[in-house]
C-alpha cells in the first residue's frame, strides 16, 4: 500500500492564467482531493476523501474567480495533500501525515525513507519548482510580484466550534496581511489576523519558500469552508474579497511610496 | 551585444560527488569564468575576464579539494557571475551588473528586461532548482543536510588592503557560522565572523533561499584569493579548513542534542 505504481512519473503544478497581468499571484497548496491511482486511496473512506483532512473545500474554486477578478496567475495542486502536503518541507512528518485531526490515514502509517522522497520527487518538487519559476519571470520582468496563498478551514475542529470566518496570516513581513485585514472590516466578516492559525504553527512554508527569501509581500487567506460550500456561497466570496485585495495591495504600494 | 545566440538554451548547474555521504552540501556560485558565446565577453578584456570580478580565484578548487575531503556533494556555476551572479536575485541590478568595483561592464550597461528574464532562465533557474532538488531529496530521506557555500575575496578592494583571511558569514541562523569561527583559531588564520561582508550587505542570497527556508544549518565561506591562487595553496587551505569544517559540524550537533 502506498506505494506508487509507476517510480518516476511526477504530477505536474496545474497554472491558470499564466499571463495574468496583476502583481498577485494566486497559489493553492490543497486544491485537489485527488488520490492518484499509484497510492490508490490510502485506506480512506470516500467520505473522509471528501472531508477537509484531504484537501481544502471550496478553496480551488475560489482561487478561479479570485484568479479572474485580479488578473492573478494562479498554481494549484494536482493531488491530495495527505499524499503529499505542499505547504510543508520534505522532513515534515506532517507532510505525510499518518493521522490528521480525528482522522488515521492507514496508507501513511509506515512511510519508508525512499517513499518519502518519491512523493516529495513526484509532487513537491514540481510544484515549487513551477511556482518559483513563475515568480522569478516576473522579477526578472520588474513585475513586482505578490504572493497570496488561498486555504479554507473546517468550522469545526476537534469538536470545537471557530467563530472566525476570515483569516490572514503572514510570515516575516506583516504588511500586506495588516492591509488585508483593515481592508476586511467593510465586508462584515469576522476577521482575524494570524487565525485560525500562524506562522509559529508551522502553516507559512509556501510563504517562508517563495516569498520571504525575494522579500516578497505576501499573505495566506483562510476562509472558513461553510461560506464557500457551492457556486452561488464561492461567487459571493470572491465578490466581496476582490475590493478587499485590491485595497491591500493599493495600501502596501502607498506605503512603499511613502518609504 | 550581450543577447542570448539561442534564446532557448540553459547553462545546467554542474553537480559534483552527488552520493557524498556527509551532511554539508557545498555549494560555488561564482566558480567560472566562463562567457558562453551567445553573450560573448561583454566587452571586457582577457585580464577583466580572469580578474576576481568574473569570478572568484581558487574557489572552485577549493570547493572540489573539500568536497572530497567531507564526503560533500558540490553544486557550482557553469558561467561568470557577471552574466548572471547567481547569489543575488532576479530583480537585483547586482545579477548582472553594469559596474564592478572598478571596472564597467559594457555588455552589462543596458538590458532589457526581456534579456534579464531570459539570462534569469538560462542561468539561475537551473542553478537554484539543481540545488534545491538536491538539498530536498536528503531533507526527505532524513539526512539533515547542511549547506555551505564557498567564495573568495580579492585582497585589495577600491585600493584598500583588507587583513582578514578567511571569513565566515550567516543568513538567519548564526550557530555553524560561530561554530566554525571557534574551530578556525587554531588554523592562524585571520577569521572574522561577517566579514568582509554580512547579510546586510545582500551577499547571503544562496542561503537566504535554500537554507533558512527550511531552517537548515548553514555558512558563506569567504577566503582571501592570494592564499588559494595556486594547486599547492588550495591544497594547504583545503587541509587547515576541513578539520574547521567538521569541528563546526559536531559542535551544532553537541548543540541539537543538548536542547
Amino acid at each position: 500500500m502506498a506505494q506508487m505504481a509507476d517510480k518516476g512519473e511526477t504530477f505536474p503544478a496545474t497554472v491558470e492564467n499564466r499571463g495574468g497581468t496583476g502583481r498577485i499571484v494566486l497559489c493553492c497548496e490543497h486544491a485537489s482531493n485527488h488520490f492518484p491511482a499509484g497510492w490508490g486511496d490510502l485506506g480512506l473512506s470516500a467520505e473522509q476523501r471528501l472531508a477537509h483532512i484531504a484537501w481544502d473545500p471550496g478553496a480551488l474554486a475560489l482561487s478561479r474567480r479570485l484568479s479572474a477578478s485580479l488578473k492573478a496567475p494562479l498554481v494549484h495542486a494536482p493531488v491530495s495533500r495527505l499524499i503529499y502536503d505542499l505547504n510543508r518541507p520534505p522532513f515534515s512528518a506532517g507532510a505525510m501525515p499518518a493521522r490528521s485531526e480525528i482522522h488515521d490515514v492507514p496508507g501513511n502509517a509506515t512511510i519508508s525513507a525512499q517513499e518519502r522522497a518519491a512523493r516529495m520527487r513526484a509532487i513537491y518538487l514540481p510544484f515549487h519548482t513551477a511556482l518559483h519559476d513563475l515568480l522569478a519571470e516576473r522579477m526578472a520582468l520588474g513585475l513586482d510580484p505578490v504572493l497570496v496563498t488561498v486555504h479554507s478551514f473546517t468550522p469545526l475542529y476537534f469538536g470545537k466550534r471557530r467563530e472566525v470566518e476570515f483569516g490572514v496570516i503572514h510570515d516575516d513581513d506583516p504588511s500586506l496581511a495588516r492591509a488585508i485585514v483593515k481592508a476586511a472590516a467593510s465586508t462584515g466578516l469576522r476577521t482575524g489576523l494570524n487565525e485560525p492559525y500562524s506562522a509559529g504553527d508551522g502553516v507559512t512554508h509556501t510563504l517562508k519558500l517563495q516569498a520571504t527569501p525575494y522579500g516578497l509581500p505576501h499573505a495566506m487567506l483562510e476562509i472558513r469552508n461553510d461560506l464557500i460550500h457551492d457556486d452561488q456561497s464561492v461567487a459571493r466570496m470572491a465578490e466581496l474579497l476582490t475590493p478587499v485585495l485590491n485595497m491591500g495591495l493599493a495600501e502596501i504600494q502607498r506605503q512603499a511610496k511613502a518609504s
